[in-house]
């Protein structure tokens, strides 16, 4: 269902043209100074308006309903919502007969006999990851922990390549760093994957359960809640299944951050060894495919009429939405590892 | 926690040397055929004894505590224990103070302050996976579908590959098939790793919710619970992310199974779309790391004396467990599928 | 946590003098007709502003957020706000240091370090009862069943006791039929408690599971969340420790409402075998104690000045909260039935 | 279903006169000293054998399957198992067809389709009260508080009844003190009820939560768990429901018991104020039914011939199971508060 987590749990609602979209947090700890204004830094980063990204601009501005009071919270639910303004629902009323290649249009309406609300991908919606993104915010004020997440590859672009022969002195955006590919699928009303890699510094030694609450296991299962993911790997990931023993595994080694002895080096477990957090950066990839809503001509099937069609999708979309993931990502691991750390406290 | 499942729910217990390890099923149907004998197909299928899995041959028997009467399923809880008799536990004892590279030896202690049972791993051990086969043998009789999982890739060597040039009339069993790599793996004292791929046909439409249940979700919680796992994806995986969207997404096509209209063609997407069933096959692959435990000498560190060392890992392992786990892939897939299905049946 | 039930689940959230309370639904059937004037009969129902109830009248206006599209369930989560508009948060700002006898100040300024919202009762405020009554409008409709919850006892005197003599053709309200109850309370500025019956026709045999999900825990679960319970019983309930087995048990009778043969008759169990619902209606009866807010004097303590002290109660309070409560009653006890429903619809 | 607790986890499993019956606890805290022997002195006091309960004498013998490694707790899933041994099952094949007044049988039957295990109650009996009682051993062992239970009323006679005239020096065992109301039951071929007061002290304050896990909403759910409860009531219970609040709240007095201020007298609220311990005792009380099985002749209905008939009950059992319950119900307090304190120490 709509919530997660079990100690700091967080239950998510709202359709894209609805009325609101929101967020109730339980279990957040009394007392962290929260405002309003808290919440912007990481909305921003996950806001549209640059190129390849859906010119659709939301005021996403934050509103607390519950569990804030003279600026901290009160350890009862925290409630954010986010009104829906910029709404042209009018776009998409046709895809309960002519379902999107790539969207749910088809399984929902069976699922929900229709009653679904079809508008902007109802619940389906990317936009419901803001509220996640807000939660975010807050696990990570809860954690003192704060993930780091990155495009490394876009397109089928790395990140080095599309920097190949630029300077990027930390100055250039990721729209900017892949522009060329960014142009090409627009010219071609077709979008693009990517790749993003998550980093956590400083996750102390510990977290997780071998079975089922591994720490793999409950970030893969917040990765896989964001719309477009296809696929999770930790550490050496897909690669490990090529290698030896002898290469993979984490030797010992001389690095003792903190004294109390060596850490596994070379960090090809990612972090985490039998479902707990061994001390080393957590490290995961996650892949994002490519905008499922293009405008290029794609076949498809009107059941209305029951004969084969053809769809452009009118809307406005992100030529790569994988572009506004990070932020995402790392409100997903940091709500993980809040609940973690709430559990494990005991 | 040990317990995975909203309504068909599986709580696993035990040690690798302890008395005995289980699972206890809860929400089981009321009149499902059962004996201990059917569950003996899937746990040979998971046995070692062949070239490159441990020499540790356990009986395997399974005994139905609870929740059989008059050989059908009673709808209370359904518990199902195996004794744990061929041990060897002189072999585990010094990893407290010498934690073995790419275990959780050294992250266990710290966590549970050296109370945890070393012996085989103890609840870290692969061996708890048995009971998950015998609950997976349940979901499918609950499911009346069969996930169909396969090695696919084996220490860097694709079973195409790995065939080319032979007669596989499908006589041929995986330990021959790789026959090559698994014997320079044994010569050398290491491991490989390996790729499983789990294709699960007849999956009904609708299965899943967009947040935060989604069948790839639920999936790679449960996966990411099996010792060893890497990294998972679903459909075009992490190829989908340098993929268009027009080459990624799935038109509708001709293929039509049950008349209702055509389904997605192509797969891409794995049979999902939002997280919700779409009435294509399920499918996608398991990275597993190469076995932990080698013969062949590393580097680690002896906390006791607080110095480098190095340790050849002794006692009876699989040179690549991942052999072993199509079989409990497959039960992780049912069980999760099990459970869906009984969500989606309100 | 504040979240109730497993496949209809139930969050609410919210401070007395916050911005907002309300309530997600998570598992509501898409396709239930449903509006905001829907909740309105309900909420009047638990309105105050007659003898004995507090002179605070909220507007109680109900905004759907989200899991509403044209008028019906869309099967996304449902979600009910009401706005807090009528609030003197001047009259509570004392109880930190002088907790008021009977209220949970001084337990809630330690257990979240004074960071709770004390304005009003905050999130312990009977307030939030409104949201779960809205919530018991939409467990109604998703069961198809009303349970009728009754004030059977009020300041120590029965109905039949208060109507003695009185011609009740049902005309009269509780509030005229406790009068003289009411008015001595007022006079006096202390408050009475009362007894409230809930009865529940044409419940499905065969809800509940004896351990631990029985029919009666769930709802015992349920209604102890209401604020101001002391007490539970069903069908004989007390009274049954004190009978023979003879006596309580109820003989299966000629009445056979369906023709698939005889119920238990006579109810002594109250509608419940085993934890599972027998047929019989479900029979339930709840203590609530007196309104912890009175003018009269009370001794207690300040805390900030470490000597004990009188206490007149300020602030607008209910003479007996009881008579607000049979619409709340039922509402738990709905949401309690359309959760076990669901689940046993699998 | 049949697993309760969120950071302390217990799940039961087994059928009276199936191959046995157990429970598994997840969450224990590593460390804690634990062997078989420390369960026999809970065990002994759930022991029937002395007058009004029932002859059936099992040997009761607890087995520690996982989670105990070396004397102490490992962190890993605790489970403990019963054989079962001494059952005659022929007394229970005919209540398919002429269900038992008061028993499940019949409900049981509808739900389950006839599939469920019949044998002595199958997973209804009383018998599971013994994995119960054995998980509270290990709850109070976490907690280190002891509940302390006490039958109060047996029969219509109260404890200060039942000794008028006689020395009870402490030597008097329950069988001994109600003598005469059991000798009477058991000529009559009857049974009788109890009322069982628990008391907990050294509560810390602050476990609970306002919604909806209240301290009261969780005991109430663990206790109507127990086969055989009627009602339950906090502190002044249904009597509050007489009172007024100048006489049911509790003044802040002049006991300080470890010097921070003065904890509320009185204690009508039985230790709760919105739903949160307040460091005096926890004090509630328990109505048990009589024993449902009575030799006497009950009037009831074959189903298999359609007809009304009279059964007197066969079969061994108790004549006042009440008698057994005191220590089931402090095991069931012990469960919730071991889970709250879990809880609350984050």
């Amino acid at each position: 269902m709509n919530t997660f987590g079990r100690q700091f749990r967080v239950s998510i609602f709202g359709e894209s043209h609805g009325n609101a979209i929101g967020v109730v947090m339980d279990g957040v700890r009394a007392g962290i100074p929260l405002c309003e204004e808290d919440f912007m830094a990481d909305i921003l980063r996950r806001k549209s308006g640059k190129k390849g990204t859906t010119p659709r601009i939301e005021a996403d501005e934050p509103q607390i309903l519950s569990g804030v009071f003279e600026g901290h919270t009160t350890g009862a639910p925290l409630t954010v919502i986010f009104r829906n303004a910029n709404t042209r629902s009018g776009d998409y009323s046709l895809f309960r007969d002519i379902p999107r290649p790539g969207h749910a249009d088809r399984c929902a309406s069976i699922k929900w006999h229709d009653f679904n609300d079809p508008r902007g991908g109802g619940h389906f919606s990317g936009r419901i990851t803001l509220p996640i993104v807000a939660a975010g915010t807050v696990a990570k004020k809860m954690l003192g922990i704060c993930p780091r997440a990155t495009v490394t590859r876009l397109g089928g672009v790395s990140r080095a390549e599309a920097l190949a022969g630029r300077t990027d002195d930390g100055s250039l955006s990721d729209q900017q760093i892949w522009n060329d590919v960014l142009d090409a699928a627009l010219r071609e009303r077709d979008s693009v994957g990517g790749v993003v890699e998550c980093r956590i510094d400083s996750v102390p030694v510990g977290l997780g359960e071998p079975f089922f609450d591994s720490v793999e296991a409950l970030i893969s299962h917040a990765i896989f809640s964001i719309p477009g993911v296809r696929g999770i790997e930790f550490g050496d990931g897909f690669a490990a299944a090529d290698m030896k023993g002898s290469e993979h595994n984490d030797p010992y080694g001389d690095n003792d951050p903190d004294g109390s002895g060596p850490l596994p080096s070379k960090n090809g477990a990612g972090g985490v060894n039998g479902g707990i957090s061994n001390g080393n950066p957590l490290v995961f990839r996650v892949a994002f495919k490519p905008t499922s809503s293009i405008g290029k001509a794609q076949r498809t099937y009107d059941f209305s009429k029951g004969m084969m069609t053809t769809l452009e999708t009118p809307g406005r979309h992100d030529a790569c939405f994988a572009l506004r993931t990070p932020v995402i990502v790392e409100a997903m691991a940091a709500l993980v590892l809040a609940d973690l750390a709430a559990v494990a406290s005991r």
